[in-house]
């Protein structure tokens, strides 16, 4: 099944669109749960990674009936290395056997071979000696669109060839996005002119529920940009970081939904998986951060109903 | 030393500023190599990790007196999972010992703890459970700009702080870089507005040669851009890629140079590691490698004394 379709499906399934970031800060673990990995592995980078995928695995076990996905932020994971790696590896795998589907956030970006190297390696098949095999095998990445067609076609292939996702950075959260992102040329945005892009790319993909599996990551934090590009990008999916942590509300992510209440994913990290910082209890952090996820769930939730934005 | 002082003294020493480019893609190594690692190890990513290295190193032992250094294009060992990125880690020490200098090309960018996260793990310390150690400590990282400042200040860190430098992708080789790189905003293009930040944020990081260690990627392929990119940006030395395999000759480099002969490293991958297809003998792999990599610095330095720019 497309990927769109697929999202779409486990987004109404679990009346919830919202995704969780397994942004794994290994500084930010539990202090005890960090202590149990150095004395059973010694204090190396092995045992980093099996704390790290450790803590993502109890994290998923509480969340994987309240939200439909995961985004894994790939720098807390690559900062380690090759054990960060395997730890990001293993996190990919347990959360697709939970039902999870699985977000890559790692904003990669090349062109020509070398592109077309990372979405073979992330969403597509590798060389393996003549045979063609799956490698890291993520549902959907993050790509950075700054080198244009080039470093977003071969991408493309795998999201038709593979039923994979890409989204795509558009317009990011953070407030130094509009040093570039924020230019006018002629009479346009430049996010909104690679949101015309991003319309474009995606065009072909769209799926049987109107969607695209050709997504944008579109920043909570500027809402009325993001109802510019709602309008652009009417059948892309909206990756929306910026709920939380970021200071957007419930409020503020709405734009980016679709009258018929999808086409966006609203997305939180920090906020819930390290919840239990803000009560001190670290040997609830799972519990804790099942109980933040079903707040920002209801938060949202509640807030589409109130603005009567789909059938929520 | 500063990292932009130790590649020109390098680049002095050898009399050559070029680099190589380990875009090690599995599917074009020599077929005896594959099938002795498969052999020996078995159909798996372990055995193709291992070959891809020992690749690696034959090339890095034929051309370490010929070149000040390497650059090692991540997608091809990242498509490998972890066992792609342990071939690229002992890739980066095997260099290092060698001597010579390594640049990472990896594109990475994200914003704020994410970032902080990505330059931490590629140019400085990591936590290890309260310790702060080196993890994959490359000399330098490619990175993209079009999250602004947000994504870059964090890498500026590292690189005051543990003597290393980034490349940041200014107007890139590929065809469709014009998209969005050469948007016009007010009387300026994008690849103009970029250099500016370029230079700016490379202010305070230059070296007692003169340069900054604050680079920018430039592609040789744009003659005529790379003129007016060289004045913006002074004291950036360019990394450029174009030569050779994507249509740019020793002419087209020129300008990225400054008078003092000096501020560029001319990049080529697969017209140097992969000089072996050409003539078939792939046994012959490395010291056809090498005889490339003397052609090259020998085609640069010719043009470089014929235009009378520096002392070469």
């Amino acid at each position: 099944m497309n990927f769109a379709d697929r999202l779409l499906e486990a987004i109404d399934k679990k009346r919830n669109p919202s995704v969780i970031g397994l942004d794994s800060d290994f500084t930010k673990l539990p202090n005890s749960l960090k202590q149990d990995f150095r004395e059973r592995f010694g204090s190396n980078f092995e045992a980093v990674g099996k704390c790290i995928l450790e803590f993502n695995r109890r994290i998923m076990d509480s969340i994987k009936d309240v939200v439909p996905a995961v985004k894994i932020q790939m720098a807390f994971y690559e900062q380690y290395g090759h054990q960060g790696m395997k730890a990001f590896e293993d996190t990919v795998t347990y959360a697709k056997q939970r039902g999870l589907i699985v977000i890559e956030d790692a904003k990669r970006n090349d062109i020509g071979n070398t592109a077309r190297a990372y979405s073979a390696g992330h969403l597509g098949r590798v060389d393996l000696f003549g045979d063609s095999v799956r490698s890291i095998d993520v549902d959907c990445i993050t790509v950075n669109p700054y080198l244009g067609s080039d470093g977003i076609v071969p991408f493309l292939e795998d999201v038709k060839g593979n039923e994979k996702g890409v989204f795509i950075l558009v317009k990011t959260s953070n407030p130094s996005s509009s040093e570039l992102q924020d230019l006018t040329s002629g009479d346009r945005k430049i996010y909104e002119i690679m949101a015309d892009y991003v319309n474009k790319w995606g065009s072909s993909m769209v799926g049987e529920k109107g969607y695209s599996s050709v997504g944008a990551v579109v920043g909570a934090t500027y809402p009325k940009e993001v109802k510019i590009l709602r309008k652009i990008m009417p059948r892309s999916i909206f990756l929306v970081p910026g709920y939380g942590a970021q200071g957007g509300g419930a409020r503020d992510v709405l734009p980016s939904f679709n009258p018929d209440g999808f086409g966006a994913l609203i997305h939180s990290a920090r906020g819930v998986i390290f919840a239990y910082e803000k009560t001190g209890d670290e040997n609830e952090f799972n519990s804790l951060a099942r109980e933040a996820a079903l707040r920002m769930k209801d938060d949202i939730t509640l807030a589409l109903k109130e603005s009567k934005i789909g059938n929520w």
